[in-house]
């Protein structure tokens, strides 16, 4: 097989047994194996022989420079990710380097981003049309995040946030509640993921109004209802309408 | 192991390499394989010794009705979704039908949807904030999905759009596009995926004022950019912002 080649990795929650066997197959196929320290040492042991690359959260662009360069010289990398690869992952920065060129050959392999761990342990809180957003102004100004939130409240849907807070982002969660609560009821069904599928997860299904109030970290994905979501058990779910039918 | 018990299971786009290894062991462990028959059909030859339970396409709620009736008389049943079973899936009315009633054990097991199938045969449409919406209005008002159209093209999100035509739905793509049309540059780069992990499958890279002038089926998934995604090479790509960096 050509080896100068990249797949782009969606590792899904942590788990070997939530990662797609394709997703799996790119892994034991590749030379190299590249990403963020923490996701590389979640797979490390399944392949002890084989190469790794890992750098800091931070330095995505290096990482993505140092793969093509690495397959460009004849090796196949598999770059991790956690959840998709293509949802806030290394797919958009490692296409965009590539320039359109086709000397290495990129696949992605798609996996199950936090929104569908999460909604999963939730019940079914995305039965009918969402919006994800990441709360990170990292890369993005807060007034766009802002605005995004705004119309997704006015279109009534149900809002997915990824990176809702870290060390350095407190305070983020409360800021895009307040803007929710200027449009949507306070005992909106909301509810909160962390640590899908690793030891320690944790489920929680509570009012827009009390989530206002929530401290949250990087490993936790937050849901916020639409107008007709409900709680049912102990089950978050947004009726699709099958029930009116 | 507990009998009482209904696994909601995301199959992905459909290639066994697709699914993850937990929804493999879901259908492994069931009594019954249950679902629209099409589904059914993608598994039943892994296990030909199971019991199965098909119902049509429009048959949903009486299908979670039998499957939490076969549950409660003991048996272990895995219901097929394509996709994630919590994205326009089964898992939805499943637990309204429990009323939060506890007698039987329901497991969401969750997989790749289309979104994500879609986008990484795409390249990485979704790599900043998005918006999921469904063209069928068989359960949902029209007035409904185009508000939702309209939000969405406000917030300059990109959108996924699930059931955009079919046989019964001729014309919903091109009224969606009008509405789209009057927010954003007819030249925003757009994508649609036709029968993703499954034979004939095809990708296209389009502008939306072409997007509008094409029919489609209901196999087919369909991506609107943001204004900031690009067409690079054969990928259509939404930047995040690392270049900004």
């Amino acid at each position: 097989m050509e080896r100068k080649r990249i797949y782009l990795v969606g590792l899904g929650p942590g788990g070997r047994e939530q990662m797609t066997q394709q997703a799996y197959a790119a892994l034991a196929d590749a030379d190299v194996l590249c990403g963020y320290t923490g996701y590389v040492d979640l797979v490390r042991g399944w392949f002890p022989e084989k190469e790794t690359y890992t750098t800091p959260m931070t330095q995505e662009l290096a990482r993505c420079r140092w793969a093509l360069e690495t397959a460009r010289e004849g090796k196949s990398v598999a770059m991790l990710c956690s959840g998709d690869a293509g949802v806030y992952g290394m797919a958009g920065p490692l296409l965009q380097l590539t320039e359109g060129g086709e000397e290495v050959e990129i696949t992605v392999v798609p996996g199950v981003t936090a929104a569908l761990s999460g909604a999963a342990m939730l019940g079914a809180p995305l039965m009918h049309d969402f919006c994800v957003i990441s709360l990170s102004d990292l890369l993005t100004p807060w007034d766009q995040i802002a605005k995004r939130l705004v119309c997704a409240a006015e279109g009534d849907s149900v809002i997915v946030l990824y990176n809702p807070g870290s060390k350095r982002r407190r305070g983020h969660l409360r800021r895009a509640c307040e803007i929710l609560l200027e449009r949507k009821h306070p005992e909106t069904v909301c509810g909160w993921v962390r640590n899908v599928g690793r030891e320690g997860s944790e489920v929680r299904i509570l009012s827009l109004q009390a989530l206002k109030e929530t401290e949250v970290d990087m490993f936790t994905t937050v849901f916020i209802g639409s107008s007709t979501t409900q709680r049912i058990g102990r089950w978050m779910v947004t009726p699709r309408g099958y029930e009116n039918k």
